[in-house]
């Protein structure tokens, strides 16, 4: 469940533009601020399960965006390289191993 | 024109995944293969009219897309710190300089 709320919280900081006003609000009551689902029925004054649905499909829309565009994907993929490329640097490396990574990098794109 | 040419190839690279198979189809057509509103209005066999519409919309589509998720202008971004970064590798930079390069880099996602 925490890598799921994990997950979701990076699905929705790439793809929230793409989502409507109320399904952002949903979201980000239930996956930032931690709501329960009663809690967000209440605030709106609508049923539980109305909550539920709308955050269910909200997130097959999340995960469809990935499926199509990759963005957390090549977020982590680059944050790796990223990582690795910091870690080198560390053991002086030669410019030829710098510029490997940072080909790498653009590979990404 | 030579300049929106060059700007729909790319918004079609970035968003392609989120278009129909038809607007997909003419996009490819008229953009990356240069075909004529008339050549695709005859290999369809809709008018040419139509093929125009259809290409209009998808390029606002595209255009929407982009001021969401602004995937073409941190393409850019990335590619210009990238460029730097390889030139300042010839120039024999500190570790702090590369690794400032490096956190640019990552802020940007």
């Amino acid at each position: 469940m925490l890598e799921k709320t994990t997950r979701m919280n990076y699905l929705y900081d790439f793809y929230q533009s793409l989502l409507t006003p109320k399904q952002r609000s949903y979201m980000a009551l239930y996956y930032l601020e931690d709501n329960s689902l009663g809690e967000i029925a209440e605030e709106y004054n609508i049923s539980r399960q109305a909550v539920y649905d709308n955050i269910k499909r909200t997130e097959q829309m999340l995960e469809q965006y990935e499926e199509k565009l990759l963005l957390f994907q090549k977020f982590q993929e680059r944050q790796e390289l990223i990582n690795k490329l910091k870690g080198t640097l560390l053991t002086n490396p030669s410019k030829e191993e710098i510029l490997t990574f940072i080909e790498s990098l653009e590979k990404l794109d």
